[in-house]
């Protein structure tokens, strides 16, 4: 089988392009179910892999627009269980402020109820602002965000095991609900868990949902290496996507995983004119409809610094590292550099594109784009950002998606029913109860 | 306009009888969302307040067979609005186990995404078992788990409050897509929590979602009279039933509320017959089908003490007050101690109805025990516990309502959109910013 583009669509209510929900055939709304449901059921109708949605912590007025309410994700994800059958769902949940027992349940729950659909992207909390809602100042540090988030994947991974496959029963004769002897007990006991288990749930139709992660800094590469399934990752430069991937592959290998278990994918802004002329009229129509101010609250969160104090028409200083995302204030200030940005000039594209990368054309131009960033092996696919809904979704579908389709790179139809067959993906087996340590059968004491 | 009765739903994918499963028409599935869904479809069809679902926060295999496996409800919610379209959505979340910005989230996001239906039972964890799941050793006490969880419901209301009403404008022409003077930091600094707000969600459809309490100790009780819009409660006899009521209610005037701000469900499940003889029938099958173990769990669950090694045949020895689920424990020990009721029956009677009340009959008899309950102004209503899906809910639905409508104490239509309206509850109003202290205007730092 040839291999295969795979795509996820980023959905927010409120658009991606900060300016987005002013375009005049936008609908928005964060928090507007229906809206959400339409788009993400036209990307079900382009067969794309996954639906997903980011996530932040805090509420702060002046974050971007889309960042300001949100419908919670795990909730959100039950919702559109229902309302779609096909498409993967995945949503950001931080493991720097929750518990690991409510998460594996919420996951194992969503598994369940989409028939293999969830996807889990584990972030470990990026925000100062978020850390005052959960009583934690300071702020934890990347190193402990990180060691924290580590053993929050195991404990997860090992609830989710604390049943056998099929241990539910339900033999209505001799009166046998759950076979005893296929639950185990966890009795983790780390740095900052302590977990009994089992899990209240049967282990999930996909073994355990998929795991993404987006976090580009050493520690983020290194803990997708060893766990993630996708990667979203952002890059402005082929040649730096090739760098980035063939790194991370690097990584993966020497994590004692095949190189393509782990899928990359680059977010992408796809703005789609008749002609190229029209496509740059949208861009200057959005940059046109953008307050300055919320695209440059965009730059610093993306940078991790506050530069509103900065000379807009100066280079982008030198910046120190900072405990923020690293991915993106990285490869945003490389390309300021490459491309002598001045600040303003970083902040309008940022404002943009959130930080991603802006390909604008014709249909043709848009899909010889994603085509060569895949065909060149730098890209396993991309998390698509539509500028806004419900429009440029649709106008993905209707005219990329057959194009790509037409190259033969992407599916015409979904071949499997989970979202680990759509990537390509096995089903984790169950680990060998005589391979896992520490895991005593639980007797009905 | 006359008083009306109010009906909930236990819904359980595994049934509520410890047997119910085993029935020869019985579908079953704890994890089973189209079951469920269908359920509470037909309960919607009944035009029944609210579809309920319990939770607990650990899975032994030892536990009765509807609390081993479960959908994680706040998924489970979500799925379930979009399924539904007028019926009331209300789960057990405990406040021992999460933290109060998730939660608050969650049921924000709930209320918007089932415009205005969602309903949270407020529990505090009454299970030494869960503790072990998250690392909470020793198991923390009663009044202790009761001061937490009335800090946690005052920082959910705060920021639910932390948005004003309408504060999302959405306005293309100016830009303008939150009133940034119209969100408040909560700046709570408590003893159990430390949380700044906004929260990431506009308030509420509902203002608040409705908030449900079942905890009849005196902490429980006096937590609900202050606090709670919905009570669950159990009692066996009508006499009992009108002394908790009256009692309930006068703490609710104490508490500077009207009497009928808080509607009190009693816990029923109905058996039906076509005649008194095959509903005897019936609970006859289902004790024959029911494990001894099982209903000895769910006993010694009840009552809060391990009463295994005791003498079935003798009557309920004394017991000392515990640290679990007081109300149905104490009710228990009179039931026994009034009907002098051994071991083994008070066992057969909790395995059977879950210690709630059980009401066998024809269709005629059940709906006047119900009427009975209801118009002497013991009961606001029943939560009503099917032994098992789908069959009891269809027979509750087709069978007892029609009754209950003849009689004019229920609805034959919903009248009002939001569960606060199928309960005759007004809406929280948006407490004004000036009588609220503390709340600090939210300035574009």
């Amino acid at each position: 089988m040839s291999r295969k583009m795979h795509l996820a669509l980023l959905t927010s209510g409120a658009g991606n392009h900060v300016a987005g929900w002013r375009m005049p055939d936008a609908e928005f709304g964060s928090e507007n179910l229906d809206l959400i449901t339409r788009a993400v059921q036209s990307a079900e109708r382009g067969c794309f892999d996954i639906a997903f949605f980011a996530d932040s912590l805090h509420g702060a007025p002046d974050a971007p627009a889309k960042n300001v309410t949100r419908l919670e994700p795990l909730t959100l994800l039950g919702a559109l269980c229902t309302a779609t059958s096909k498409i993967g769902l995945a949503a950001t949940v931080s493991t720097t402020y929750s518990e690991p027992y409510n998460i594996a349940r919420a996951f194992a729950s969503l598994d369940r109820m989409s028939n293999g659909r969830a996807g889990w992207n584990v972030v470990t909390g990026a925000s100062p602002e978020a850390a005052g809602n959960f009583g934690t100042d300071p702020f934890p540090d990347h190193a402990a965000r990180y060691g924290r988030a580590r053993e929050y994947l195991d404990v997860c991974k090992g609830l989710w095991d604390s049943w056998d496959d099929g241990a539910m029963v339900g033999d209505k004769q001799s009166g046998t609900y759950v076979d005893a002897s296929k639950m185990h007990r966890l009795n983790h006991e780390g740095e900052h868990f302590s977990v009994r288990g089992p899990l209240n749930a049967n282990r999930p139709p996909q073994g355990y949902p998929v795991i993404l992660q987006a976090g580009a800094s050493p520690s983020g590469l290194d803990f997708a290496a060893r766990t993630a399934d996708v990667v979203f990752a952002s890059q402005q430069m082929l040649e730096d996507a090739t760098v980035f991937s063939d790194k991370l592959r690097g990584l993966v290998e020497a994590a004692g995983r095949p190189r393509d278990a782990l899928k990359i994918l680059f977010g992408v802004m796809p703005v789609i004119g008749r002609t190229e002329e029209e496509a740059k009229e949208k861009v200057a129509a959005l940059g046109a409809l953008s307050d300055p101010d919320a695209a440059m609250r965009a730059l610093c969160d993306r940078v991790g610094h506050d530069l509103t104090q900065c000379d807009l028409d100066a280079p982008l200083p030198e910046l120190p590292e900072t405990n923020m995302m690293q991915g993106h204030s990285v490869v945003l200030r490389k390309l300021a550099k490459t491309k002598n940005m001045t600040v303003r000039e970083l902040r309008d594209y940022v404002g943009a594109s959130s930080g991603h990368r802006l390909v604008m054309g014709t249909p043709d131009q848009i899909a010889d784009d994603l085509a060569l960033w895949f065909t060149s092996g730098a890209a396993d696919g991309f998390m698509v950002l539509p500028a806004y809904l419900p429009g440029p979704v649709d106008d993905f579908v209707n005219e990329i998606i057959p194009r790509l389709q037409a190259k033969g790179l992407f599916r015409t139809a979904y071949e499997g029913s989970t979202l680990r067959d759509h990537l390509g993906l096995d089903r984790p087996p169950h680990p060998a109860q005589a391979a896992a340590p520490a895991r005593e059968p639980v007797s009905a004491n």
